[in-house]
């Protein structure tokens, strides 16, 4: 039984984005025993095809991938599970399209993490579509755990906390040629000096989820200093994602880090390294606690890419029970396994 | 402001047992401006005299020991902080008094964290208490945090679930003769399996945390096993909390284990080594996920006793707001730092 007392039922799902983390989702959704209630896709090879086929799950599932979000939004449907893109510029306008159908979302779009300083015109508008509609959005992934749930509940140890340092490496090749591209993976470090001189470098997830985890322990930022800088080959590299290799002196990746110290005094720090690796590279996960008393956490076996859709799609029930309005990471609660079957 | 309106203010408790944990407790009370306004003990040596210099914190802290619990308790206080024994059947007394005083109470007392089946009509009794008076009663400890929630953020990633298991060491001479006592430390192995085989082993922290665990997650317990097996002394070992070396042969501690099978599926274990340290032992906490994926947790510089009293110290707040009852650890919802001056 649900807390209003109508019987526990199965969730209706619609797929938003078929790529490389949708096709995941898609496999996981499936053994979870949702309702794929409808997919929505851009390219020509795979709309109009079969879910279960564009996700690889050798069968049909009854679903077909369909271009215009309107029309498979307008069916209804509990939650979207959004993995299109990266940032809120692009991607406020398919959440909108979500919110306005009353559809609640939730995504691995990174900004959405903690959007309300990076992004705090899109955040407040998507926050008052969200409210007005009675649903909810909010982003989750592997960070969800690894880099926010995961730290806050180890400092539950901590008598004080000086400095929270954490340093992640993740495979640019586990998340397609969107992310690859977002990174000026195959570009020379030159482009990449130039791009960043002229352009900026927009914040990553770094950022974000230190920002919700400085929220979450209810401290005051301070101030936030970000850098990016690249990681060049070596030597050539075959990139699976862009389907060719990288050359020396061209980048592979990039180290986001980010600083934010706080009015209280805790400093937090994250550094994520992102890129395609060679042989004996795995993603790793570990974070230091200076204080009382100095504590570590190391995660083996983290699999970002995997866990990035596992995750979310544990946060289904949480986000279609969480209150309305767009939920920062640092409002949803924990993280938390569902056993078996999802259930709302 | 709290959620009702009233400003914050400073937390007004009663440091009940002032042996070696509550000596720690109350060294960070005072550095998180807590308001003491008693303390309960029971030796000789120790009432009477002043707080501060019992804790050995150097100096006064216009808080005499006391001996009888009623005479402070009926001054009032918003929570009794108790470090005094480790099971239910000699501990329900002393949470009586305070929750009948209207006090709450959180505790180091490692079956509260989930007495409902080792120690049921206490529990329930408790409960009842509890209740009846406003007031919660809860466990914590580095339990709370290195065995149950640390470990069910990280399954927030875990697409499937087949096994969970820990292992942890942690050094008996931290915790004082009461614990040394519980354990047979110096007895001979001869004793400790006679003991054993005519009275049996009381289950400990190992069955509660992960009975916690099982709850947590909305799994149902199908089964328990638990064992206990001895560590004996190779060549003397000095066992500082009683005082005199250990000699071969005779218990320098034990390996306390414990697995669950749910009805569901998903296993859970836990095997615990608590013994006299030798040069160069150290506090480790290790999980193992088996599942999809396969995943590990491994922290350092877990220093179990002081992140025992670290973590119920965080803990006040919490128990405070909580409502009234019996609130095992799976209720309590997850631990958190709170940076500076406790407040509710």
């Amino acid at each position: 039984m649900t807390t209003d007392g109508a019987p526990a039922r199965g969730v209706r799902v619609v797929v938003y984005g078929v790529g490389a983390m949708g096709a995941i989702v898609t496999r996981l959704l499936v053994d979870r025993g949702a309702d794929i209630v409808g997919a929505i896709g851009r390219s020509p090879e795979k709309v109009g095809r079969d879910l279960g086929e564009v996700a690889g799950l050798g069968r049909t599932l009854g679903v077909l991938v369909e271009a215009d979000p309107r029309l498979v939004l307008s069916r209804g449907a509990d939650i979207a599970v959004v993995c299109v893109g990266s940032y809120l510029d692009k991607m406020q306008s398919h959440f909108a399209l979500c919110l306005e159908h009353g559809v609640n979302v939730v995504t691995i779009e990174e900004e959405t993490v903690f959007p309300w300083t990076t992004a705090p015109d899109h955040a407040a508008a998507l926050d008052e579509l969200a409210r007005a509609n009675g649903v909810t959005l909010a982003a989750s992934g592997a960070q969800d755990v690894f880099w926010l749930n995961h730290v806050t509940t180890l400092l539950g140890a901590s008598h004080r906390v000086d400095r929270v340092a954490g340093r992640c490496v993740w495979n640019v090749d586990d998340y397609g040629p969107e992310v690859a591209g977002h990174l000026f993976v195959g570009q020379s470090g030159d482009a990449f000096a130039q791009h960043v001189a002229s352009k900026g470098w927009p914040e990553f997830v770094a950022r974000q989820t230190l920002e919700a985890m400085v929220a979450s322990l209810g401290l005051t930022v301070k101030s936030i200093k970000s850098d990016v800088e690249p990681v060049l080959a070596n030597s050539p590299v075959l990139c699976r994602s862009l389907g060719h290799e990288i050359q020396p002196g061209h980048l592979i990746g990039t180290i986001d880090w980010t600083e934010i110290a706080t009015e209280e005094g805790p400093q937090f720090a994250l550094e994520m390294k992102g890129c395609v690796y060679g042989e004996g590279d795995a993603d790793c996960n570990h974070w230091q606690v200076c204080g009382e008393p100095d504590m570590e956490l190391r995660n083996e076996g983290v699999s970002y890419r995997f866990t990035t859709c596992s995750t979310l799609v544990n946060r289904i029930p949480d986000v279609i029970r969480a209150r309305p309005g767009l939920m920062s990471l640092d409002k949803l609660g924990p993280p938390g396994y569902k056993h078996g079957a999802l259930r709302i």
